[in-house]
């Protein structure tokens, strides 16, 4: 008779989501079986429990939801090296083809058929996950499982910091969310000069003024783009901005405020299409931009491992809620109110 | 008594253009006095002459125009070295402060002080042209004057095929009028294994074919693009796509057609703000793009004149007419058929 | 009772190889087994066979040699997608252990770990072949065996052309051997404008001439420097010069051929230390120096697939010699003589 | 009667300098007058002193020495714009031509011609120093003057570490006099993670743990190289290496202590030819090796300022000994004896 054990679930095309009883699965010759510690809720996460547009015509149910999580190996494949029983490991979330252009190349994280984990194939918001061995991370023991749980966003951070050199640059992050958090902790270490943060909420300003950044930004208030550029050498804008809200009034800031000759950076995911002023704002200013998604497998993962291990940042004051798994329904309130930073579920009760 | 001469002029905002004469300059201590050979007829030339939107936003007749030219030094200021009388000179139009962070770190071509000769500031087409000595380019003798006169949009096709590697890659490019075509030959030169031009006049399509355009494709044609991307590595899109129309539907079909990860040059101006897909054509496709302005100074011109001295390319297929400068009207009007490419006015009569 | 099968093998430490008979292998789970059609003869192979100082430092006898090849897919192992009995392949012979930092990152070639078939581990010089899957390279049904039995050194020239841009440059190739003429005609097919070949070999540099190269100097001749400078801009220097003759004289006429600003890549490898003018040739010029070693997996693999789909080089020229793989002993004769470019064994008799 | 004024001069060929009288000179069209506040003395001002191989060869007495200095605009030629009387200044002291490929495309720092002042041309270690506009440096109120003089080899170390990214990587040091002391603290700033020191003195190492460095290694100790390597990550070498001693051993140490794939720069000048092992420590590792001269004009200026503006780093504590400049012979006898880091010879008195 096959062990089972449970999963957070979306059952069907509505709102909501349950925790359903699932056979625990067993691993393939390149699979390993890892028992979950600790999960992130992610924003997408929020998308898929709210069943929004987005998420209703990307997300097909029943699906087990969840990409953010570390836990401990419990078994591993016939064909696994490198890895065995009691490791802790988190993962990356993007399988790819592994045979295509992409996967070949060190762009798995764009292959075409890439599928991401609780989006497109279950995902790891469950007690036992079968996971592909090639897409493991060992987490190191000097790093605390909340923080290894949240190695995904850490690392979609990191990747659009990294995308461009920011040393001795001023940078702006526009959207002070957990990923712009961390990406203006990550931009003042990595060598920005000056780093501005530009949100609305005033509990992430604040935020975002203890974690790097040297200057918030209310884009609610008037003349605020005339006060952050006064900021910038000869006024003439901001070396780097990395655009973090996904709206579309952040999108068309970033493009004025950056310099001629500037980088821009797009992570945010705007719900739909978006009109720019190209002529001004990319083609005389001669800015580049780049499209970033996911994470470099695994430059990104070991840049976020090194980061940690030589103590340049602590991401623990972003996370300000964490609940049994039991109790995901206060994760998903909690985040609807707007209150929290980073919420963790733990897996080990 | 002070020496008189021809000048084209924009005497007032409304269409038109008029042969008006002038004072002949004396040249500055930096400058030098250039009597013109030659003159290209630029695309920027023709919306002063129609006295467009843009055209009348920008420019305050009366002005001298153009801004393609070669010509033979006549005098140098006082403290100009390195260039005499007799001299074959052309030249970079864009007049940087020579002060700013730009003008001092190699990017005068996006100086915001910058004034651009012809537009907003008197400009070549002209009997004698004063002229910045630092701005000053030798033309070699073994480069005709038909084409010196035209390194000002070689230029701009040099700088935006070479903003990124297109060595062993596949481009295409968006909009094959004059610069366009250029492009086409210098992406084949300079190591492009497929270059795909897209222009819905078919006897620019044809041009391109012979001027190193693997594939050519008609936009208003049913099923081109699916047709296109069949001539891509895996169909997944195409590595580098210069857009060089400045049409909505061009820069559009451009973010559709560049593969993931691949690489934009966005060179062409639309007239107003274009809305685009970010999410699907940008960020989940983690692109690069380039806004490209000018050229560099003055990297390009080596480029260009390197090109030329090796015999690599032909500039002289693309001037299609040529007129004394008196005839400037009729230049003008061969423009406004469609059926020119390039157009040079002699100033030599 | 098991099946055998012939290897070429280094029985022991001294001069010459043998034919032997040895199990045929069986595939592991992540292998496939591979029915050897062609295999090419590297200058590698000759340091083996002739067990000189740096191969008896390095390889440890009995050993199958050989890591050029190309042959059909006999047998895959259980966990191996996307091939199947029948398709013809070639691969990666560098062997990563898969797990640390530097495969991880798309840098397999420089594992510390890594064994190169032929010389740390058995080789391809054998009727079946055992290969981890991973590393095998497809090969398309346009492209010739006899070529894709040489894709491995097809792969060092690529990698070296590619590792810098050598668009609209001017690139010198110091030594013409089999790599070396692939450097100049990928160079040329890459965008440099002139392609400069050294070699002392008479009919080397002739093959030079015929194969991308714009000029060949043999650098016994006096003033041969000089010469070679007149061809470059301002006579200051070739823009990048790619060392392929590993020879100490070689090394330091690189460094001295090369501009101010100028790059580097070495791929020859000297048999002990070089002793180099820094200070005038790297440090006051600002050079940039790289040192390459195989390729890059796989994006070298896709280049040149690319190159030779898109019909821009043919490799078959450099094939001078082929014989039946019973008769190795007459091409490691032609290579001795000097008299060959590229020689192939044929194993289908 | 011209007016005149004192300068530091090296008479002749032999060790030791002088104060002499020289006539005050007056500016030409795009010349500036400067009188002298501060100047630093350079490594390079001591070989002059000293008369040592190196000098004999290069200088040619007499000559005012110095080229490090901090001045106020006395006087501005004709045609000199965007600078005035009272402008406090310093300026780049590599002198280009101007006119050639280098100085043209934004790399005059390598112009063949270039002259640099105090070695090749008379120097600023002089009451009134006249100094060509376009090689001036504005210095900003907020700088203090001692920090002002020594821009020059601060452009060094700042042009040395910004040559490759060192965000997010292992950085080590090579020598740690001034300019070595300097790069501690500007990759540390730039986003170094671990910043690593060597050097045979225990002064300059416990200055460098204070300045930027994480460890500080005694390249005189026995196993000191397996201890730092053991810092560095699967011990498989260091991320970036900055060679600055100019040492024989200091150079073969960075070609040892680099990782597979790494980096070398080098900054430091070798008194004669160095033999490196190419084969294991270039080219098999595929490391970069940048050579390193001046600084760029201007991009390196801007990053110095702007680290100081910002206030990222604070020179002064380099500064370790000040003295008049009738005193001289005080500054050149303190840097004999290897106590001074960093000598001010203050032109105030």
């Amino acid at each position: 008779m096959p062990e089972s054990m449970l999963a957070l679930v979306k059952p069907g095309s509505a709102p909501g989501m349950s925790l359903e009883t699932r056979p625990k699965p067993s691993p393939d010759e390149n699979d390993v079986l890892i028992r979950i510690l600790k999960t992130g809720v992610c924003g997408t996460d929020v998308h898929i429990y709210d069943w929004d547009d987005w998420a209703s015509h990307r997300v097909h149910p029943p699906l087990i939801v969840g990409h953010e999580f570390v836990g401990v190996i419990e078994e591993v494949g016939d064909a696994v090296e490198d890895t065995k029983p009691g490791d802790i490991v988190s993962g990356e979330g993007h399988i790819g083809c592994g045979h295509c252009f992409f996967c070949r190349t060190g762009q798995g994280h764009i292959c075409r058929e890439a599928q991401i984990i609780g989006v497109d194939r279950d995902g790891a918001f469950v007690q036992f996950f079968r996971f592909p061995a090639a897409n493991l991370w060992k987490v190191r023991p000097e790093i605390p499982s909340d923080v290894a749980a949240i190695f995904d966003p850490f690392g979609n951070a990191m990747h659009t910091v990294m995308a461009q050199s920011v040393a001795g640059k001023s940078v702006a992050v526009v959207g002070a969310g957990s990923i712009g958090l961390m990406a203006c902790k990550i931009a003042a270490v990595a060598g920005a000069l000056t780093v501005i943060a530009v949100d609305p909420q005033e509990h992430k300003r604040k935020l975002a003024l203890g974690f790097g950044a040297t200057f918030a930004f209310d884009p609610a208030e008037e003349g605020w783009k005339q006060a952050l550029l006064a900021h910038t050498r000869e006024a003439s804008g901001v070396d780097v901005v990395l655009e973090m809200s996904g709206s579309r009034t952040g999108i068309r800031d970033t493009f004025e405020l950056v310099r001629p000759g500037g980088e821009v950076a797009l992570l945010g995911i705007p719900p739909s299409d978006v009109s720019l002023n190209l002529s001004e704002n990319v083609i005389f200013k001669s800015v580049t931009v780049r499209g970033i998604n996911g994470r470099l497998m695994f430059e990104t993962w070991y840049q976020c491992e090194q980061f940690l291990l030589e103590g340049k940042l602590d991401l623990l004051p972003l996370i300000t809620h964490r609940y049994p798994y039991r109790q995901f329904e206060d994760a998903f309130e909690v985040l609807h109110r707007g209150e929290a930073v980073k919420v963790i579920l733990d897996w080990t009760e």
